[in-house]
């Protein structure tokens, strides 16, 4: 198979953008992709949309031909891939795919989610969909409780603290702050997300990351044809992706996603590459204590002392491995379908040189790590930029 | 890009199965076709799954990662697939792709759609997100009246008459009557469809294709693999999809369907076959004049020849061109995401010569036609049974 770059990347500012829809929100962040890659839209070949759940957010399924139709791109085939919150990161895998096996030579990939217009309920059994809704969320089990029985049991096991995981949410929101397409451009203490409302004990208000608008678009060339006449192509070295149980209860460990060992040892193996070799990763932090998780099954950490590292600054900017620069989903927001092509856009940036006050010195290789549910679909890709060889 | 084939088939009889859930169905689908393959599930390298609306219609999303965990093939990769109605037919386009770039060896496709749990008016306001929510279902435009607009106009483009129409679906429960997974296995006569209640004029109740629950599954491997313990892979010689506008009223023409002559110009021209060359066709005919305009789009007959060739027996078992020996979607019923899929299997069969009492005789090549909404996204591939060489 072929080499693959991302040439053009393009977001939107994410939020509760109440005066746009969906609509608008694909067509800016492709018109972005386009203009940053220098191409126009008649030179795309085929398009790959994640996006979760706009049947029952906006009424709409069809959407990855809404989103040709909308960037008038017609008759292009236009794919829509569905893995809950990995929906992005899924969909990036596939377009990867197209073009690694010589059959398009040019691919956009879009994620994208519009759920600020919907009741908080609403959304609240849209997003219970992901995990099993015959055994989870028929009894009442909502997203915030499933994960916080994985943090209960990772404190029951490596004695992770609930300060531990209010680091994580400190160091994410100081991270956006330095973000302007983060939801929240604010920095919070310690002490705001250890009083703030419990949601699941022991997750509270701000263990959380948001509902959110927002869309985001890569473009995807062969890496020989992407050096012709793009300054900076960066290689998609790796793309790996796994699946687990939907229920959290047919699971052998509650302390960690067994999807993301999975991927990451595949993904680690495709690029030739291992977790030290790594300098700087967007991780899937739609809880705390999902990030903890993530830094140890990936391998940065050793298994139980993800809180610790996090507490001790390891993870943050200027740290041993700086994680969500971003602002991850906790800070930067999570529009479910658009968070992993965020994740591969702050990873370009970095590796470009262009991530600004939050810059990474010399980062050379970043990873993406984008989960569905509660770890029934894990994907992780590896980002290099080809011009340190 | 390698060869591909298919060596197992699959499905549940299509119907209003109300003992068993979406779970089950796709068990079914899945077991039978490794099965028919002679696998085993540890044999399968990747799974795609194409689903229309398993959130609004069972609270269910991450639908593949569901397939997955119930057909216990964790922790491979798995990937949902959405394009509406055609949701089956882009699945197989994914694994197709999958296999022919070397990436697997082994891919399972299914389709599954779960749909008569739910009241009536939810199942209409769900497949309107097919369309255009914003500019044709929030007006009240459900897809009878969509395909409505499009039967009017090819009657008075082409003197299309209702007779004409109601042809197709006497042709189609004849041969559904054939057929022991089909919804309908009774055939019926002009006048049942001609005094049947009209939906939205010139359709009546007999025009439309029903509400169903049912999964279909095929099995993918390299052709050169395949020929080693397979007795009659059957190979995919072309795959090709394309888009158009998801509302009517931005479209050139409303008598034909854009997508499906773009998708099948590119299948012929990969296949280097034309449409002389196929012996059997499954078409989405969604509504009988879905099926008149496939055929014409696809190049099987002149524009406007569609119906005239349907009332004088050209498409019906023994005719020049036998077209849905299964009872298409009219009788064997349509379950969304599953339809894709279903058709692959009936040519599957056809080609082997397994097809019973609706075999066609000789038939070495054949063609599905999966059409998307009106006709936002179409996709076609051409089977071939590869020991007539």
């Amino acid at each position: 198979m072929r080499e693959v770059a991302i040439v053009g990347v393009g977001m939107t500012k994410f939020g509760e953008e109440w005066n746009r829809g969906f609509r608008d929100l694909i067509l800016e962040a492709g018109s972005k992709a386009l203009e940053d890659a220098h191409l126009e839209g008649k030179e795309i070949d085929a398009i790959y949309c994640g996006t979760m759940a706009p049947g029952p957010l906006i009424g709409q399924e069809h959407a990855a031909a809404l989103v040709a139709d909308w960037m008038g791109l017609n008759p292009v085939p236009s794919v829509r891939v569905e893995a809950a919150c990995a929906s992005g990161g899924v969909a990036l895998r596939q377009g990867y795919l197209a073009v690694a096996s010589g059959l398009y030579d040019c691919v956009a990939v879009g994620g994208v989610e519009k759920m600020t217009d919907v009741p908080g309920p609403d959304v609240i059994s849209t997003l219970g969909g992901a995990g099993d809704e015959e055994w989870e969320l028929s009894f009442g089990a909502t997203f915030p409780s499933i994960y916080a029985l994985m943090a209960r049991r990772h404190m029951i096991e490596y004695k992770t603290t609930e300060e531990q995981m209010a680091a994580v949410a400190v160091k994410n929101h100081k991270h956006g702050a330095k973000n302007k397409y983060a939801q929240f451009q604010k920095e919070i203490t310690l002490q705001t997300v250890l009083s703030s409302k419990v949601v699941a004990s022991p997750l509270k208000v701000f263990d959380c990351s948001p509902v959110t608008d927002g869309a985001a678009v890569v473009i995807l060339m062969p890496l020989e044809k992407a050096k012709k006449f793009c300054e900076q192509p960066i290689q998609i070295v790796a793309s790996a992706q796994a699946s687990d149980t939907l229920a959290l209860h047919d699971r052998k460990s509650l302390s960690e996603i067994y999807a993301t060992k999975v991927a990451a040892k595949k993904a680690f193996e495709q690029a030739k590459l291992s977790p030290k070799d790594i300098d700087v990763a967007e991780v899937h932090d739609c809880f705390t204590i999902a990030e903890i998780m993530a830094i140890e099954d990936i391998g940065f950490f050793k298994k139980g002392e993800g809180g610790k590292a996090t507490e001790d600054g390891l993870t943050a900017l200027g740290g041993q491995i700086p994680i969500n620069t971003s602002g991850g989903l906790k800070a930067c927001g999570h529009p479910v379908g658009a968070t992993g092509i965020k994740q591969a856009i702050e990873i370009v940036w970095q590796l470009r040189g262009e991530a600004n006050s939050r810059q990474v010195k010399d980062a050379k290789v970043g990873l993406t790590h984008n989960v569905g549910g509660s770890g029934a679909t894990c994907v992780i890709h590896i980002l290099k930029n080809p011009s340190g060889d």
